[in-house]
């Protein structure tokens, strides 16, 4: 893999509505970003690459289509092995959509495609806190529960390409119910922003202590509110985190008994609480280890701002390819 | 990878007293199986390194030490990546054993060494049902419950060399105490054959109803008993089964929502209880699983002697190390 800098990647993501883009080269820096075009706009996702084609071209034209090495999507259901999105429930394109092949064709570059986390944990080990490591495990915290598990240097992605869904692994069997997947005590159901908004009705209902989070409708009440709270030194609210990290904690402490990373890197909005989650799930992580695990595995903050990961992740894509 | 058949891998078990070894060839045939030395009998590691290579001998000169590929040694907390063994509760020795060089100086042969579990993964992907597999987990449920973790054809050893320790992943939080690691919950707890033990103790307290296993004593009961009854249509005893088919299915749903392997081979005692442990398995694992991964894991029986497992698995490291 050469490391010329003027050597660019360009990293797509494609979310429920919009879609970034940029041009990163091999340090992380990103040109070009843009927040263009809009899935919900193209009835067909043929017309939707084209008008990709169509906002991406000036950039390209500008940097030179020769020093391009190629295209990384990050997408929602995204398959690295196939190069589709299946069945995506957020995207307005149903069905298996060939993205990758569809990418390529129109701009004639190799293009690489994976889901959201997965690209996470790849940018992390490009650009980010995971440089250098072999072994770890990416856990996005946000609306939802993500992950991206990198073994041996190399992202797992299972005999299908849909291996990493850590958020819905049950961690409290006959637990909170999932409100899509009707699962019960999954991590997501607990670990999530929704969780997290949840858990702190649940607790409200439970007592009737006094609680800045009282005045709130119960209905206004997220994670953001929670937060200010909770730093605020509101009793419940900080119990709310001390509950999700608990519940998070043992879940990482299994992941680690399944993969033995040297790091685990958390991303996304829950962990703007900083210390009020990190602390309780280090705590209960550590507690659930072999011995043989504890005090040996990194629990970090991912090193990439929010903003710009995705585009990076997906770029990231690129520089793994086999031909780089 | 040459495949001549008459190119022999020395297969070492090393369990808590005895120790078997063969030669074996590419295709899994074992000759020259013997089972010689107790560890109990030496004092020093060194010691017990020389006598191994006197009963060893033998069986090296009579196909040729030109033709001997290498060692490949299975034991207790045996680690892949240094070769040694470390802090073992079952072995005399104590401290951390640089098992793999001490043999690979004393044979004058290259040495590879990992634990128990993982060499039994091996040995199913070179010579059993994991041939051609890829992405497969193995699970070991006998006394205790292990595990060898396969992704992107490579075992999953982790940045330390211990990943898989999926038994002391906690399946239902504040549940059974393990009797040695003191854990609540534990999938060990309950589905190894001590597990198993317990659940059928713990049903005969809690209930009056008539049981063959009542004609037995608390402590004599073991799973084979329980095993025994099960298949006279004892309804207790078949619960047993059924109960701890459902915890193991359930753990093995998360497993799979890890690493998206092909397969889940299970191997053991446990397993001799056949369709008992397998149908609720298979059922309480495809209910917990996320639709995009139900009915597609194959969930099977290893398909190699529980005798020459162990010795099959170490020798397939020699096929597995770089410069064969």
């Amino acid at each position: 893999m050469t490391k010329r800098l003027d050597q660019f990647a360009v990293g797509i993501d494609i979310g429920g509505t919009g879609i970034k883009f940029g041009l990163v080269n091999h340090r992380g820096d990103i040109s070009h970003k843009n927040v263009a075009l809009k899935t919900t706009d193209y009835e067909k996702v043929e017309d939707f690459v084209d008008a990709l084609h169509d906002a991406l071209k000036p950039a390209i034209d500008s940097v030179g289509f020769q020093k391009i090495r190629g295209i990384g999507v990050g997408a929602p259901n995204g398959n690295f092995y196939t190069g589709t999105i299946e069945y995506a429930p957020n995207l307005p394109w149903t069905g298996v959509l060939p993205l990758a092949k569809l990418m390529s064709d129109r701009f004639n570059l190799p293009c690489s495609l994976t889901n959201d986390a997965n690209a996470a944990a790849v940018g992390e080990m490009m650009y980010g806190a995971a440089r250098g490591m072999r072994d770890f495990i990416m856990i996005t915290l946000g609306t939802g529960v993500g992950s991206g598990i990198v073994s041996n240097g190399q992202v797992i992605y299972g005999h299908d390409g849909f291996a990493g869904e850590l958020g819905h692994t049950i961690i409290r069997p006959g637990g909170r119910k999932h409100r899509s997947t009707g699962s019960h005590g999954s991590l997501e159901a607990y670990a999530s922003a929704t969780g997290i908004m949840l858990t702190a009705q649940e607790m409200l209902e439970q007592t009737d202590k006094p609680s800045l989070l009282r005045n709130f409708k119960s209905e206004e009440i997220d994670s953001r509110i929670v937060y200010e709270c909770a730093i605020q030194g509101d009793e419940i609210a900080q119990e709310v985190y001390r509950f999700t990290g608990q519940i998070l904690g043992e879940a990482l402490a299994n992941f680690i008994m399944f993969s033995s990373p040297e790091a685990i890197i958390l991303f996304g909005g829950v962990i703007k609480a900083g210390k009020l989650i990190i602390n309780p799930t280090r705590e209960h992580m550590e507690k659930n280890l072999l011995p043989i695990f504890q005090n040996k595995v990194k629990l970090i903050f991912s090193e990439l701002k929010e903003a710009d990961a995705a585009i990076l992740g997906a770029s990231a894509l690129v520089w793994e390819m086999r031909d780089q």
